[in-house]
C-alpha cells in the first residue's frame, strides 16, 4: 500500500499507538497528533475499535475513509451491530466511507491505492467497481493481459456507507472513465440504480456480472457480502431495461470491454464470416447462429469481387472459405477479401477466422522464421493492421478476429492496432450479440 | 513436410517428370524408375492426374497413400465423378488412402508427418482425427500450449476411401493412444460409427466436436467437404447413447482432455469448492449448478477439521471461503483446507479456486519477489503441488485448479505436476459435468 500511496506531493502518516515507527516513516499514537490536515483515513484496526477511530476521524475533520477491517455484517447479529454505529457516526460527523470488508481502492489518474497487494495497475478508461476484491483483482489481471487499462477500481466491501449506487453516479461524471463495469452480487438501492443506469448507459457502456443466481450460490452470497441477491429474472428484466450489458462470467467481461474499447457498435446483426478454412467457416456460421446473429447472404457485387480474388472453387457463399490459399505467411489476398466484406451493404460486422501468422511468436514455430524474415513480416504485418484499423474506423463496422491461441504475444501485437483477438468464434460470437443488443438499445431508447 | 518424412531408416524419393532434383534429392521421372519398394506414396498433383498416379502406385504395389490434392466431391459433380475413379481403382488394385483433399496425417511415435506445416507436434497420448485440417491445426496449437500431447493426427479431407470409421477402428487398437478426439462435421457411417463407439468408449475416452448444427453452417458443410451434417438430435442421441463426449469448440475440447490426462474419474456430481474469497465461492457455485453439479453439503466432521483452521468467521458451509487468510505466498493452509474437503464422503471432486501465486512470472508482478525468493517458493510450491497429485491419486477424487488468467508458464508449472488449470470456475465446471456424465455413462453400461 504504501508503494501506491507516496508520492512527492502526498503525505503518509502512519498511526499506531504501540510503535515509533512503521516502515522508515515515524508513527503517531492517534490522528489529533499529526500536524497536518488529513483528506484520507485508511482504517485497518480490529472491527471492534473502528467506531473509535472513525470518531477520532470526524474530530480531525476528515472527510473521507476506507475501512480495510472486517467482522461487521459479513459475520451475523454482532456484526451488523457495529456496523450500523458506524454508519450512525458517519452521517452525523459528515464522513464518507468505502467498506467495511473492502480490499480498498485504486485511481490511477491520481496514481493512489490503498489495496494490500502493490501491482502497478495499467492506466485507461475502465472502471471496475467490485462486491467481491479477489474477483476483482482477477478481472485486473485478465484484463491487463488483454491490454485493459483501468481509470478506478472499487472493492465495495459492506456497502454500509458508500454504495454501488455512489460510485455509479460518481463514474457517470468521471471524465477518465469510458466504461464501467462491475461484479454484483446484490443491489441495495434498486430503485436508484434503475434511474441511474438509464442515464449512464446513454453516455457510457455498463457491463456487469450479477451473481447468485442459483440456489446455492445465492446463500453463499449472503454470508459473503451479507447480500440479498434477489430475483434473478428482476434483476435480468432490470439490466435490460436500462441497457445494462449483463455477462455471466470475468473472462467474458474482459472480451466484451476490449471490443467496446476499438471497435464501432454494429449497425445489426448481419455478420460476414471470412475463414481461411471450410471447418473454420462451419464453426463460426454454427456460433453465430446460436447467439441469435444472422449469416448475411452477400450482394452480387461482393461475390462478383470476391471471385475475382478466390480460386473458381470458392463456395460463393457467406461463410467465405478461402479454399487453401497460401494466407499464412502473406496477408494480402485475406485483406483484400475482408475489404470486400466490410464493403457490402448485407453486412454489419465481419468476423474473420484468421491464419495462425498474426503473431511472430507462432511463426517462429510453425515456420520456422529466422530474425530476418521476422522483422520482414512484422513490417509488412503492421502496416497491414494499421490499414485495417483505418478501414474498421472510414465505414464504421466491426471487424472481430478469431485467433487460435490464447497467445499473450500475439494478443498484444493486435491489440497495439485496436484489433481485438478472440482465441474462439463462440467468444466473438457472444460478444457481437452483445454489441448488437446495446446498440439496439441505443437506438431505441433515443427514439 | 520433408524435414519431418526424412530420417535415417527412412528415404524419400521426390517424383517428378519435369526436374531432375527436388530440395537436394534427386527426382524420379516416375514411380516405377525408383530402384526400391515403396511403402507411402504422397501425392500432390492436380486433380486430373491423381488416378494415373494412384494407378501407377498399384502397379509398383504400394498399399497406402495419402492424397493432398484437392479439386474433388467438394467442388460439385465433375469433382465428384474424379473421386469416384479414385474409389474404384482404389478398390480394384488393393490400396486404401488419406483423402483427397487431406491437409495430411501424422504419427508421433514413428515420426512420420505429411503435413505441409513442419511444426514439431508433442508426442503424448491424444489421437485427432479431423474433417478440417485447419481447424485441426488450431486444436494442436491450442492443445499444446495447454501441455497435451498427441499420437496420431489425420486430417480425413473428403473421405473417399478411409473413413472416419476406419481412423476410429484403428485407433481403439493403437497402444499409443489413450484419448481419441475428433472434429466431426458428418459421418457417412452412422451404424458402423455407432458400434464401434460403443466398443471403444468402454476402453478409451472418445471426446468430439459435431459441427454443422445449425441451418447456415450445415450448409456451408456441405460445401467444405460435402458432408451431410444430418440432424442435430439424432447425432446428440448417438453420441449420448455410446458414451462419446460431445463438446462445443475446440476450448472445450482441450479443457477436457487436460481433466482426462491427469485426473481420476469423480465418482459423482457432488463438489467441494474451496475458494480465497467470498465472491469466488458464489461464482464457483452458481457455475456449478449451472452445469447440473450439486454443491456438496460438508459432512460435520469436514466442518470441525476446518474450523480448526480458518479463522472463526468462515460461513461454516460448502463454498468454503476462506476468508482472507494470506494465501497468496504460503499455501500451506490452502492445502489443509483442500486435504478435509478431499476426505469428505459427500464430495466427489473439489474445485480450488487458486489464490493467484500458483505461478513466479504473477509472483514478480504483484509482490515483487527477488530471484532468491522465487527459488524459495518454487521449491515449496514444487512440493506442494507434488503432494497434491499423489493425494489426488489416493483418494481418486479430481482436484480442478482455477486460475485467474490463461498464462502459459503458470499453466505449464501446474501442468509440471499434472494438475489442470482453468482459467474461470464456468470452465472448470463444464469440464466435471463432462466427466460426472462419461462416468455415468462407463457405470451403468458395465451393469
Amino acid at each position: 500500500m504504501w508503494r501506491l500511496l507516496a508520492s512527492e506531493e502526498r503525505h503518509i502518516y502512519p498511526v499506531n499507538p504501540n510503535v515509533s515507527e512503521i516502515m522508515g516513516r515515524a508513527a503517531y499514537a492517534r490522528l489529533s497528533d499529526i500536524p497536518d490536515s488529513i483528506d484520507l483515513a485508511v482504517i485497518v484496526v480490529r472491527a471492534s475499535l473502528v467506531a473509535t477511530v472513525l470518531q477520532e476521524c470526524i474530530q480531525k475533520e476528515v472527510k473521507a475513509a476506507v475501512v480495510v477491517s472486517g467482522g461487521f455484517s459479513e459475520t451475523g447479529e454482532s456484526g451488523s451491530e457495529l456496523e450500523a454505529e458506524l454508519v450512525n457516526i458517519a452521517r452525523q460527523g459528515g464522513i464518507r466511507f468505502i467498506g467495511p470488508n473492502t480490499m480498498g481502492h485504486a485511481d490511477t489518474s491520481s496514481h493512489i491505492s490503498t489495496l494490500a497487494w502493490t501491482m502497478e495497475i495499467t492506466p485507461g478508461p475502465v472502471a471496475l467497481i467490485t462486491q467481491s476484491g479477489n474477483l476483482g483483482n482477477r478481472i485486473l489481471l485478465a484484463g491487463m493481459n488483454l491490454g485493459i487499462g483501468f481509470s478506478k477500481f472499487i472493492s465495495a466491501g459492506n456497502e454500509a456507507n458508500l454504495r454501488l449506487e455512489d460510485y455509479l453516479e460518481y463514474l457517470a461524471g468521471d471524465e477518465n472513465t469510458r466504461i464501467i463495469t462491475a461484479y454484483i452480487e446484490g443491489l441495495r438501492e434498486g430503485r436508484r440504480f434503475f434511474k441511474l443506469a438509464k442515464e449512464v448507459t446513454a453516455k457510457k457502456p455498463v457491463v456487469v456480472i450479477k451473481a447468485g443466481g442459483t440456489a446455492e450460490s445465492a446463500r453463499a452470497a449472503r454470508s459473503h457480502t451479507g447480500a440479498l441477491t434477489g430475483s434473478e429474472a428482476v434483476y435480468a428484466a432490470a439490466f435490460r431495461q436500462t441497457g445494462v450489458i449483463k455477462v455471466d462470467d470475468d473472462d467474458e467481461l474482459c472480451d466484451v470491454v476490449v471490443a467496446l474499447l476499438h471497435q464501432p457498435l454494429p449497425r445489426g446483426n448481419r455478420i460476414g464470416i471470412l475463414a481461411i478454412g471450410g471447418g473454420l467457416g462451419v464453426v463460426a456460421a454454427e456460433d453465430c447462429e446460436r447467439e441469435g446473429l444472422a449469416v448475411a447472404a452477400l450482394t452480387s457485387a461482393t461475390i462478383e469481387k470476391l471471385s475475382a480474388l478466390l480460386p473458381s472453387r470458392w463456395p460463393g457463399a457467406n461463410p467465405v472459405d478461402m479454399v487453401g490459399i497460401n494466407a499464412t505467411v502473406d496477408n494480402s489476398l485475406v485483406l483484400s477479401s475482408l475489404w470486400a466484406l466490410m464493403e457490402d451493404d448485407n453486412i454489419d460486422a465481419v468476423l474473420l477466422q484468421a491464419p495462425v501468422a498474426f503473431g511472430t511468436n507462432l511463426l517462429t514455430r510453425i515456420f520456422h522464421f529466422n530474425t530476418e524474415e521476422i522483422e520482414i513480416f512484422e513490417e509488412k504485418q503492421k502496416r497491414n493492421l494499421s490499414l485495417l484499423r483505418q478501414r474498421v474506423a472510414e465505414c464504421g463496422k466491426p471487424v472481430f478476429v478469431v485467433m487460435p491461441v490464447n497467445d499473450l504475444e500475439t494478443n498484444t501485437y493486435l491489440l497495439r492496432e485496436k484489433i481485438p483477438a478472440y482465441t474462439s468464434p463462440r467468444r466473438a460470437a457472444r460478444v457481437l450479440r452483445h454489441l448488437v443488443w446495446y446498440k439496439r438499445y441505443l437506438d431505441s431508447s433515443q427514439k
